[in-house]
């Protein structure tokens, strides 16, 4: 069975080195208008950069976001730099109309077959308990969403449950230091590393639990995803975390752990913090 | 008065979109053979990537190194994907005979007119006081490089001053985290947001003080530079740490502060663990 996160990020290859997918309705945000979500567009480029390649797995990739597109056919140009034996280095384009929406570079390999040392310094990312978490949607909205009874929901794409008080910043209540995360996973179907790309994009800015800045737009610049691992199907563990802001400019680190306590992603954003009035 | 690091990364235009550099001895590293490091090519192709635009800063600039170029004249290709108002988007490539060897995805903006929130949650560097330090290089030896007696020395590129213990690795003595950096600053000249980008590639590999894998060539696949503030003149303290390796995969995430002590840079690069005999 394809999963929502595979039907809507499918492409069709329409050309030499091109490719068409289609951003659908229920992957946008709301901030100023509807723009499709960052890493629902990373997701979407990545499986057409990959595609000329033997190598299925993004391993470092990197989105600069223009412009916003808009629902509906979107094509990708796609354009092979280097084709080694362990990676593939690929550019990547999104455009609509004509105009560049997305520019992406990323190297591409397989995870199944990596080899080397393995060494966690890192500490392992500590969440409450599931069933202590607070769940973001439900089946009711669910079933109301299927049956065309609610416009289509991005807070639907992802099973997302956070800690208790991460999103008070949204009743004026921040956690007072720059963090976002929780379990998350899809609602259907099996977690791939195209799918890890989706999840280091998937929370509200971490930002917005600093109690800096307004609680507007915070556009990103740029995100790089490194994926370690093929994750184990199950809850993954996330968190985003932003300690700088330079005038206006802001980090949006990211990890990202499965079932198996390994690591599989690190993510990293540069954002622009939200403007009064945006 | 030009300093070496500008004269060594200087690039004229040969072409629409195209511009040369000169590779010099004296940037490379010698891990197999030897090979230009990694930030001397970053910064030589920022700045031909910013001459078509108004914005002299990068302000996160990601490079994928293909294959080690040698020294003699290179050619960077310069592509303007988007030109805005506040940053320009960039593509840029290194290439020698033919052959990609760099390939970069960057925005440039202008930090001197930068404006938004301004916030450090992130702990400050504490370095021990630079008298402490051990010191890379003297006098005696910059004297024998000017007047030819030595061949021309990376360690000579920088003033570098390192915490007592953190180059211990290199006589089997590994700090036992993956940890590395110091003191930092030029020579000669004044440091700008082009030089950081040296500057956030320019200490051994951090994995070499963790005692994990081999001490050998540790390739960079892929380096992100985030550049903050241009920086306040006088020494900058830095930071590389490496704490996740994943079957080979490892990032190493560095954060360099300048005198004022404001954060100047944060990086990130994923690089592949050293192989046995290499």
């Amino acid at each position: 069975m394809t999963s929502r996160f595979e039907q809507d990020t499918a492409v069709e290859q329409v050309d030499e080195g091109r490719y068409r997918g289609e951003i659908v309705e229920g992957w946008s945000v709301s901030p100023v208008g509807s723009v499709p979500n960052g890493g629902y567009l990373l997701a979407m480029a990545a499986r057409a950069m990959r595609e000329p390649t033997p190598h299925p797995d993004p391993i470092t990739i990197t989105a600069h976001y223009l412009a916003p597109p808009q629902p509906g056919p979107i094509d990708i140009d796609v354009e092979v730099v280097r084709s080694g034996r362990r990676h593939s280095t690929i550019r990547g384009q999104l455009h609509q109309g004509g105009k560049p929406m997305v520019t992406l570079l990323g190297a591409f390999g397989d995870l199944s077959t990596a080899q080397g040392p393995t060494r966690q310094d890192r500490e392992a990312l500590e969440l409450p308990p599931l069933e202590e978490c607070d769940a973001w949607t439900d089946e009711a909205q669910r079933r109301a969403e299927a049956a065309g009874e609610s416009p289509p929901s991005f807070a639907l794409r992802f099973d997302r449950r956070t800690p208790p008080g991460m999103m008070g910043w949204s009743q004026g209540k921040p956690v007072g230091r720059g963090q976002m995360g929780g379990w998350i996973k899809w609602p259907d179907g099996e977690m791939d590393t195209l799918g890890l790309l989706a999840v280091a994009d998937a929370y509200p800015p971490a930002v917005f639990n600093s109690g800096e800045g307004e609680l507007g737009w915070v556009p990103t610049l740029e995100l790089t995803v490194q994926v370690r691992k093929r994750p184990a199907q199950g809850w993954l563990a996330s968190m985003f975390t932003t300690d700088s802001i330079s005038a206006g400019y802001l980090e949006e680190d990211g990890e990202v752990w499965d079932a198996d306590g390994d690591l599989v992603v690190l993510s990293r954003q540069l954002a622009l913090a939200a403007r009064p009035g945006r």
